[in-house]
């Protein structure tokens, strides 16, 4: 199949599935009293988003049972012991976590925008953005206890959810401390990446494994699988900061770098003696010029620091998809794989 | 036995309970990588507070089983079913939840200081003290899927945590609404006490219920006691801030009539034609003269407005009592019973 092929199935698949969990949040998180809260928790929710996590978890689903892409009720699915599980109300637990993560981090990071709106805390005022992403963390706790699934099954993916959301926190707060800190090493950026991104990539398609009741294999490995095209995902996100046109980003290329945000890029810069520092002049987004980044991006290339963030990310995503070996051969399965290269060319 | 025994009995209670939730809470929440943000939430942790919520958790544990106090390791006590619960990890799960909810609420209500030092978002920052709540969180959920009951009760468990959340997120959310607003009604007032203080009472009291295997009756007894003597404690926390000299409040008696917030007092006064916004002359705590204070409680009690919210306090204490009463008896029970008179009693 050629790669184009590849990436309009990938595209179809998340298409379906984020109009399946968009039906699902519109059930699941009903806006009712206290009204102004229930509406600032829909906002960020309605304000877009691809879904790509609940497309990890259906298709996970799917892999783990070996269940043809679409066949199955999302509602109903059969798990391996003849119970069935609500994986949609699974999905929706982990696509709440990221909303409420995003919520939090627009105060902590004062971003005024996300997916193109006001953020929460701008809309409404900072009080109601705390408290919207504290209602959507219990939210989605609620929603997870309410699978279905064989109750041991059902309390140890709460236990994956509440320690990755405790991994994340832990990977916010190396985030925030290292805008303080001139010294960071490349393993330390991994560990911020594996912890603030790739953990709940991980929970997203180890969940159902562990609510369908699949071998402890079969969940690692799809642990593992997310984990890794997670982490692939974000130092991508760092390759396209500086690669792909504004226009197409939605935001002034290279923004990371006037904004002085180490990434993998400009950590590997830094041991090849790179002044990083100086490489733009601008202190804004908006004072900067093309020519500049044009010369920043030069400048980062000619030491090989973006093929060396490009090399590590396709060097994940191979290693997530051999994860996905253990798992019996079905179309869901190739999905699973092609979502992983997906992650990586995404053109935004 | 006198009230001065009981209430001697029950600070005896809290005392050494308090002492092993403190040690429970040392093991459960050891300091580790990112310190900065482990640091933040022990800090709160380790400023103080009677563990009455943990207090509760514990006795309840005790009078589900017709176990004598302190008879028994809290560790692995044992269930209904014979099975060993740890009751101690539930009970510092919901200390640890009453702490994400006081660092996120000290942020919203700008409030500098908490248990007599500086509250987190002003001893360290803003990002840290929403980060630190976030962490206590997902921590608190953690430590109730590690409970070792059997997985049904502890998925129900869980249950109870993440709908209790919820519905603290909402009562805040009403307590911040009613700020802007001067048309409250008493029984929406009732409302947000119940949501915002007394559910947390209720799973205190409910889930080792839950997590021991008891009778859907003897849950909902206690939740029931926790949610009656929960709104009992806030009603009379409005009536101290009026009653108790500053010295013993450790603030300012009457900063809430000075800073204009309704209480049950205030909106029975209201609807007894008292013009309660001209009570007071200071718009600041620090400028009120004890005079003054004196002089709108006399004219609060004139009014019956002060007795009616003592009255109130007592028959939901007396309510919360007669829940008890399904519990076998036992020393237990009767602590259970004395601490809910405490709660209206206590002269702080």
């Amino acid at each position: 199949m050629t790669s184009e092929t590849k990436e309009a199935r990938v595209l179809e698949a998340i298409r379906e599935r984020r109009d399946l969990v968009n039906a699902a949040i519109d059930e699941e998180l009903p806006v009712q009293h206290p009204e102004r809260l229930y509406e600032a928790t829909r906002y960020i929710l309605e304000a877009g988003g691809k879904r790509l996590r609940p497309t990890v978890t259906t298709l996970a689903a799917e892999a783990v049972t070996g269940a043809e892409p679409m066949s199955a009720d999302f509602r109903e699915f059969a798990a391996l012991d003849g119970n069935t599980v609500d994986v949609m109300r699974a999905a929706v637990a982990i696509e709440v976590i990221q909303s409420f993560t995003l919520i939090h981090d627009d105060i902590m990071d004062e971003d005024e925008l996300r997916r193109g709106v006001p953020a929460v805390h701008e809309k409404y005022d900072t009080s109601t953005a705390i408290l919207a992403g504290d209602t959507l963390y219990s939210k989605a706790f609620e929603f997870m206890t309410e699978t279905g699934a064989d109750p041991a099954n059902g309390l140890e993916a709460m236990r994956m959810l509440a320690s990755t959301c405790t991994e994340i926190c832990e990977g916010q707060s190396l985030d925030v401390s290292f805008e303080s800190r001139d010294d960071i090493l490349p393993e330390e950026y991994l560990e911020m990446v594996e912890l603030k991104t790739a953990v709940l990539y991980g929970a997203s398609a180890a969940t159902p494994a562990v609510l369908l009741g699949a071998d402890d294999e079969v969940v690692d490995a799809l642990y593992q699988y997310g984990i890794d095209s997670g982490r692939a995902f974000q130092i991508q996100d760092d390759v396209l900061d500086l690669t792909v046109p504004s226009e197409d980003l939605g935001k002034q290329r290279g923004s990371d770098l006037v904004e002085g945000k180490e990434t993998l890029i400009t950590l590997h810069a830094r041991q090849q003696g790179v002044d990083v520092d100086g490489l733009v002049d601008a202190d804004t987004p908006a004072e900067v010029t093309e020519e500049a980044i044009d010369d920043a991006v030069a400048a980062l290339e000619d030491v090989g620091s973006i093929a060396y963030a490009r090399e590590t990310a396709e060097d994940l995503t191979e290693r997530s998809k051999e994860h996905l070996e253990i798992l019996p051969e079905s179309g869901s399965r190739e999905l699973l794989a092609d979502l992983a290269d997906y992650l990586i060319v995404r053109g935004y």
